[in-house]
């Protein structure tokens, strides 16, 4: 609740069109320039994980959300703000792996800046990482999307939101689960060269493929109908929902893109996206309707139509 | 200690030409563009201070940053962290505040992030601020300083830290003291604008003059020789200092600009600096020389030469 109203405060006091677009980076233009410009502060707990640890989550986040606005990144900032005491050891691991996962991504730290504050007043270490990339496919927007348009998943569901809640909570599943964490810009760049036809790009953060859904038919013309049986979820993860009563649809994931293409390009961008490791579980899960206009619905396994509407409030706090 | 360890640490891991040049901002070239790159978080306790508050002083901050590298700065994003049961008028009144200084300086605030964290984890609130600008003014460099140039700053000193620490330690002294938080982007505009043989810019923040001054010498050519009987001090601070035993040369400043510039134009840009509110109290404090290489030395009101070294850690903690 606090998230949605501190959301529409800042929105109202900073009114700006950029802003206002609300997507994953704001597109500006600097002289001739096309740029893309993003920030996010990585509060994750704890703070090392099955599959990465908050260094590498946050670089990975904002490569992605640089990489779903068409553009690729190119350089980071890095904000630091320290607990006294952290040990060094954490702090070594947490650094190579911001530094390890910057390197895979092809992106430089070029700019930084480090807090140390009392034990106390910070949960071991929060990072923000803002990032710069050019745009090279301008104009990718929800007001492209067309009915019959496919909606992609670049693969399984949930995996990070669930890896980060297990290691939290001590618990364990019949199958381990790994963070799906991972720097997307390679695979978003392949399927942008393979298809002019792509509409939209969004990566299902915090509120998961749900309330990414629903951000992008809220107050349009269209709906989206899913199909529950091509929406990809893996083992581990389906028998830790259905442990704790999760729901994957809302489940955060850190390392997935969705892609609403036109439907002449959607086997072809599956087919270059299944090449790609992070995309070998790419599916079409869903497609745009003219019906359920500003709706996701979803058609059950079992049959039935339900409605896949934006949660009341976060699922899972400090999932990044 | 740890800031310097972490300092090392970091520019050791994340290696490149960019960060190594450790100013205020990365300058980068996008396309055909040369683009000023910054962050910076804030953790100021109190929050609310005289002259200011977090979010003010976080858009001020960068600005500056920018400023100082001959760019014009343009945008800003914002990222919080925030402790569950902010008071919503507190944080009505720091975004206010974010909203009016980004106006102020003419900057949009395009794209943002916000995380909550349960109480305790987090000191009530966090933020980071990167921003970007486009260099008009390319090459400003410690390279260019030669023998004879002169050492200006723009205001008095140390306002910004006596008035935060006031606030947080309950102490007040003779004179009330406002920190001097503010935007400089119009001033150093003005000044870039009437010299063409400014070689070098810095904001003194974390550290003071002193520390700056240093940052700049050390391991160059030359010295600086300061004039303490020209330095500006206000009546408060020094006050502040005499009472707690601070020196006013190490405090943060958080809207004042040390500007190195050729000995023939130092005149013409005193005298435009004092044209602009900020930069009333602008004086030429020194002269780079050829003695004392790597060293900044002063010498004081009473005839005495001291040496100004590199303090060997923070003087106050969560000043910024």
């Amino acid at each position: 609740m606090m998230h949605s109203l501190i959301d529409s405060f800042f929105l109202k006091e900073f009114d700006n069109k950029i802003l206002k677009r609300k997507s994953d980076s704001a597109v500006i233009k600097i002289g001739a320039e096309d740029i893309a410009f993003t920030t996010d502060s990585y509060v994750v707990n704890p703070i090392i994980f099955p599959g990465g640890n908050i260094g590498s989550l946050a670089v990975h986040g904002t490569v992605n959300d640089l990489s779903v606005c068409g553009a690729k990144p190119l350089y980071l900032s890095l904000g630091l703000v320290i607990e006294e005491g952290l040990d060094k050891k954490t702090l070594a691991e947490i650094t190579k792996s911001i530094s390890a996962a910057a390197k895979a991504a092809g992106v430089l730290i070029v700019t930084g800046d480090t807090k140390v504050v009392e034990k106390g007043s910070c949960d071991k270490i929060f990072i923000n990482i803002s990032g710069i990339g050019k745009v090279y496919y301008p104009g990718l927007s929800g007001d492209r999307i067309r009915p019959g348009d496919a909606v992609i998943v670049s693969g399984s569901l949930g995996e990070h939101a669930i890896a980060v809640l297990s290691k939290r909570e001590g618990i364990s599943f019949g199958t381990d689960v790994l963070s799906d964490s991972a720097s997307l810009n390679m695979l978003i760049a392949g399927a942008l060269k393979a298809s002019r036809n792509i509409r939209l790009m969004r990566d299902p953060t915090r509120g998961g493929l749900g309330t990414t859904l629903n951000e992008i038919v809220t107050g349009g013309k269209f709906g989206i109908a899913l199909e529950e049986k091509d929406i990809p979820v893996s083992e581990g993860v389906r028998e830790a929902c259905e442990l704790l009563g999760f729901d994957p649809l809302y489940l955060a994931c850190e390392g997935r893109a969705i892609i609403i293409a036109a439907p002449q390009d959607a086997a072809k961008i599956i087919k270059v996206l299944r090449r790609d490791r992070l995309g070998r579980g790419s599916k079409i899960i869903g497609r745009v309707t003219f019906d359920h206009k500003g709706k996701v619905y979803m058609k059950t396994s079992s049959g039935g139509l339900r409605l896949v509407d934006m949660p009341s409030g976060e699922q899972l706090p400090r999932i990044c």
